[in-house]
């Protein structure tokens, strides 16, 4: 089902295991951080968080609701999350709401909804 | 279903009938404008909702996807839209993903999250 592929690809990150992360995706996925930018392709999602990602030794995405619509082929996939990352004692925590598309039993567009100074300030306090 | 009754919130939004749209949520709702703040009940959210559509003679709230979970009673919905006002020839638009939560038949829970520059930039355009 299409929440469970969205599931899976978050533990992936969770694991911070950037390749198992990246299967989840289709070779020319979207990934749109809304306030910020977007980028296409897998390598591209890869360069983005790649980095984002490599400083922390802990992360969670904490899933307060999910919805979910289709098979496991091809569907819609909605969650809010607080995203925390952490290295330390300090923890960077943002909140989110992610749109995922499915075609083909791989993510196609994923796009995250937040608000761009709440996570400047937070990787300031972090920096 | 859950997503009728979010529809049906969001076309009385549209025809600027907020008595209309108030008589979806619960007298005890939270509205979370998550970077900004958030209020509860009922006369809470026409306090801010109300002088915040005035100004504008069109409003369209344009759901690009829409994903529900559980039955008319109770149940999970998530969308992801644009929210455009319109007064005479300008517009404000923000890119919103909005979460509600469903509890008798009443949105209990309306969450949106945005960029917060974004909104009020296209404000600071349009004063």
């Amino acid at each position: 089902m299409p929440g469970e592929i969205v599931t899976s690809f978050i533990r992936a990150i969770e694991r911070r295991d950037l390749p198992a992360a990246l299967d989840h995706l289709s070779a020319d996925v979207e990934y749109d951080n809304v306030p910020m930018g977007k980028v296409q392709g897998r390598a591209a999602v890869e360069a983005v968080l790649g980095p984002f990602i490599a400083p922390f030794d802990t992360i969670e995405w904490v899933v307060h609701h999910q919805v979910a619509d289709g098979d496991r082929w091809r569907g819609v996939v909605m969650n809010e999350r607080i995203d925390r990352f952490g290295a330390g004692e300090r923890w960077l925590e943002l909140p989110v709401a992610g749109l995922f598309v499915i075609e083909q039993g791989l993510i196609t567009l994923w796009r995250d909804y937040f608000d761009r100074d709440t996570l400047l300030q937070q990787m300031a306090a972090n920096g």
